[in-house]
C-alpha cells in the first residue's frame, strides 16, 4: 500500500462560475503513482469551490461553460441568488469585514479596501452543496469511470479572476 | 494496511428514479475483506447516479419507493424539474445529440435513434448535487453506523431501465 | 502506511439546526496520527447530520449561528421546509411509527410516545443533499487547507438536543 499526492493549479475568471475539466490531470497523477488497484480523491482546499463527477456535454455557450454547467448554473441561482447586494445574504457581516481588513494579507481578499469583494455568499453556498471531495475508483492502473465520466473542479467565487489549487490523493497497491 | 475492492451490480427500472438499499451488500464486502478497522468508500461510475446515506423508512408508495425517497423526489424536483421537452435544459445540445450519434455503441444511448433518450438533463444535476461518493466508517469489522443507518444507491434516470455497476473500495487493517 | 481513527462527541441543542466547528478536534487527531502525508476523512454516523468545509464567518445571530450557517438554513429551507405537521412530508408514515415503536429503544426516539418526535423530515433530506462525509488534505503533518477553511459538523435535527457522535479516520505516512 502506497500514497501518491499530486497538487495542480487552475485559473478561474470570474464574474460567473468558472468550471475546470480536471480528468486528464487525475488519470496523468494516477499514472504517475504507479497505482494498480486503489482509490483516488479530489480535494478543493478553498471554501467557495468544489468538485464533483459530470458527463462532458459539447455545446458551449458564450462563456465557455458546457451545456449542463448552464443548467447547473440555473438550477442552484432558483434558490442561491448571485450575490449582488448587501441585503441579498447576512454574510459578511460587520465582525467578519473588519476580521478580514485586520489580516495582514487583506489587500488580496478585498482589493484597493473594496467591500464588495466580499460579497461571494452565493459561492460559498453553492460549494457547500455540491460538496468539497469526491472519491474515484482506481481499477487496473486507469481512473474507474464509464467512458462517459468526467471529474470537474469548479470555482463558485465570480468576484475576481484567480489561480486555485487542486489536490489529487491516490491509495492503492 | 490492506485494500478490499468489490463491483456489485444493480437493477434500475427507469420511469422515476431508482432507489436501492444496498447496506446488505456493502457490509458482506467489509466481512469478506477481514478489515477490523479502515474506511468503506462507495462509489458510483456512472453520472446520473449517486450514493448517499439515509434512515430507512417503511412505508412504500406504489412504485416501492420508501417515504424519504418521495419526499427526496418532490424536494430535488422543486429546482430540478423532468427533462420532458427540448426547453427544459439547455442539455443536449446539437453538437451532443451528433457526438453521440458518432459513438460506435450510439445504440446503447439512443435506442432506435429516438433523441429523447438523451433527456435526461434532471438526473445528471440530481447526481452532481447527491455527489458520486460517500466514505463510511468499519470499527471492529463492521459498517460503523447506528442502528437506523443504511447506504443508498440511486439512479435517477428516468429514460429506460438499465444495469448499473457501484464499486465498493474498503482500506485499513 | 498507517491508519488512524479517533471518535469525538458533540452536543447539539434542537429547535434550529446546530452547526459545530471541529476543525481543532480534527487537527488534534491529526497531530495524534503522527501522518505527515495523508488523507483525513471526517464522517457522521448519524442520518439527519452532516459534514462540510466552511469559511467562519465570525457575526452571529441570537442562535450563536454563523452569517453563513444562517444563509444555508435559509436557502435550504426554500425547498425543504420546517417539519411541522403531519402534511409537510410523506415521511413518516403509518408502518415507520409502528417500527420504531417496537424498537426496545422506542423511548429514546419518541419520548414519552410523542409521534411528533419523529418529525425530522426536513433533517433527514437537507442532510442527504449536503452529504455524510467528506475527505481532507494531510500535508506535512497539518490539514492541508487554506488559512480560512474550516470543517463543520451540522445536525439538522431540530426535534431535541442531542449527544451525536463524528468519526475521523486519517490514512497516510
Amino acid at each position: 500500500m502506497i500514497i501518491y499526492k499530486k497538487q495542480i493549479t487552475v485559473e478561474s475568471k470570474g464574474k460567473t462560475p468558472t468550471y475546470i475539466n480536471i480528468t486528464d490531470a487525475v488519470k496523468e497523477a494516477i499514472a504517475e503513482s504507479g497505482i494498480s488497484d486503489g482509490i483516488c480523491t479530489v480535494i478543493s482546499p478553498h471554501t467557495t469551490c468544489a468538485v464533483f463527477f459530470e458527463e462532458y456535454a459539447h455545446d458551449e455557450d458564450e462563456n465557455g461553460n458546457e451545456s449542463l454547467q448552464v443548467d447547473l448554473n440555473n438550477v442552484l441561482e432558483k434558490t442561491i441568488p448571485d450575490h449582488d447586494s448587501a441585503e441579498t445574504f447576512v454574510y459578511p457581516g460587520e465582525e467578519h469585514y473588519q476580521a478580514v481588513e485586520s489580516w495582514p494579507n487583506a489587500e488580496n481578499y478585498l482589493p484597493g479596501g473594496d467591500r464588495t469583494a466580499l460579497w461571494n455568499g452565493d459561492a460559498h453556498l453553492k460549494a457547500t452543496i455540491i460538496g468539497s471531495s469526491e472519491v474515484f475508483d482506481v481499477d487496473n492502473g486507469k481512473l474507474g469511470v464509464g467512458s462517459t465520466g468526467y471529474i470537474y473542479f469548479v470555482d463558485f467565487d465570480r468576484t475576481r479572476p484567480r489561480q486555485r489549487k487542486c489536490k489529487i490523493a491516490i491509495i492503492g497497491e
